[in-house]
């Protein structure tokens, strides 16, 4: 079945600079460690999204209309469409007694971060740094080779690859996470090791209403909850259906 | 009626050295304002406990049984009661240079904290430092003054009372905590602005199964769940009964 705006799908992808074929992004292990790109515990393989949903370039979102599982395509994404086109303003020039003040000595290539913003450094000369605040791929026309490797039809499967695409947590296994649906709403109970996130809070929420808003916009239901249960532990002997536990200790 | 262990009851109390009259710690603001113990941004005002739960020292625990609302009762706490006789394998001598290795002068009463330990400056001379590493309690005679505030019935208000005990977040209104028992199973959702804390996942997790603990331990409930729920907002001018949100955006 042709793929339309709103599915879910998996995809591989390997993304190359066009002037110089430099592989800089892939969801293949072999291609990574090739390129010298490979990142130490990353999962790599096919990645969900939900198309139209810009979770990669709107040229990828584009490209995948019509294509069906099994099915391959080149894109060519023009900079503006990819990291946008080189800007001069985000060249500056950094006086050396700046990074001096840190304890910084700077060198062609070193990269760095400034109030946010990640420059790197062009050029050391005459008491002045250049350092370039563009994105690496600014300017760059670009090469996808794209595979579709699924179009997930079942609603749980659609919740689960929302899970896996926006809540990062290492050993998190997704056949633990257990999901009802009721009506409007979806309860997810996560495997129980996400318990022990060494993140805020916060940012667990901001996940969680990432996931819940492309199950929103994507799928026909307007509640999405995430449940944690604490349960009483039966100790050995006792009679799990029990329903005495008046244990006074008068 | 009298209270019991397993009762949830909420008092006041202002506990003082007995030789010296000094006191260390008050749920009242004003007693704590003239102590010159006043903690900025701490809730003063009766705490909520669960009799023989352990939240304070044993010794109230078993002086609160027998008493009712209203009533007050002065408490005599031994050291081997309280926090421990002094040990004089905690007082220890640390060479000064230890000291200036990390850059601190030391002085007499200073505060420290090694190892997780804390610990208080006694003596500095001939190059070494005594530092004691015993509670600031060990060893002394306490005096408690409790007034019994109120005896909690209600199933909710329970619950409630040891998120007080155990969920601390800034502003956190308990009115707007929705408690919802159904069967064995006790369903909260706290007030909406704890998910925006910077407190770690983990640390969570351990209020939440604090709160679980007095819950299963002293109620007739074995599953406390704790329950985030995200809604779609409906935009202004559309239906809120409607079903419809197909939006094709093809």
């Amino acid at each position: 079945m042709a793929i339309k705006n709103g599915d879910f799908i998996k995809l591989e992808f390997t993304g190359k600079i066009k002037e110089t074929g430099e592989v800089f992004d892939t969801t293949n292990e072999e291609i990574a460690k090739e390129a010298g790109i490979l990142v130490e515990n990353k999962e790599y393989g096919p990645i969900p999204i939900v198309v139209g949903g810009n979770h990669l370039l709107k040229a990828i979102d584009e490209a995948v209309i019509d294509l069906d599982v099994g099915d391959s395509k080149e894109i060519e994404v023009s900079p503006a469409d990819g990291f946008g086109e080189r800007d001069s303003n985000l060249i500056q020039l950094i006086p050396m007694k700046e990074f001096k003040k840190q304890g910084m000595t700077p060198h062609v290539g070193m990269e760095l971060t400034s109030e946010g913003h990640k420059g790197r450094v062009l050029t050391v000369s005459g008491g002045r740094v250049k350092v370039d605040f563009n994105h690496d791929l600014a300017g760059k026309n670009l090469e996808y080779s794209i595979v579709i490797s699924d179009i997930i039809e079942d609603d749980e499967e659609k919740i689960k690859s929302m899970i896996q695409l926006h809540y990062s947590y290492p050993n998190m296994d997704l056949d633990k996470t257990e999901i009802k649906i009721d009506g409007d709403k979806v309860s997810i109970k996560l495997d129980e090791i996400t318990r022990f996130d060494q993140k805020s809070y916060m940012d667990v929420t901001f996940a969680r209403f990432r996931i819940s808003k492309d199950i929103w916009d994507n799928m026909d239901y307007e509640k999405v909850e995430f449940v944690d249960e604490f349960e009483k532990k039966v100790e050995e002997g006792e009679d799990q259906s029990s329903e005495e536990n008046n244990e006074s200790e008068e």
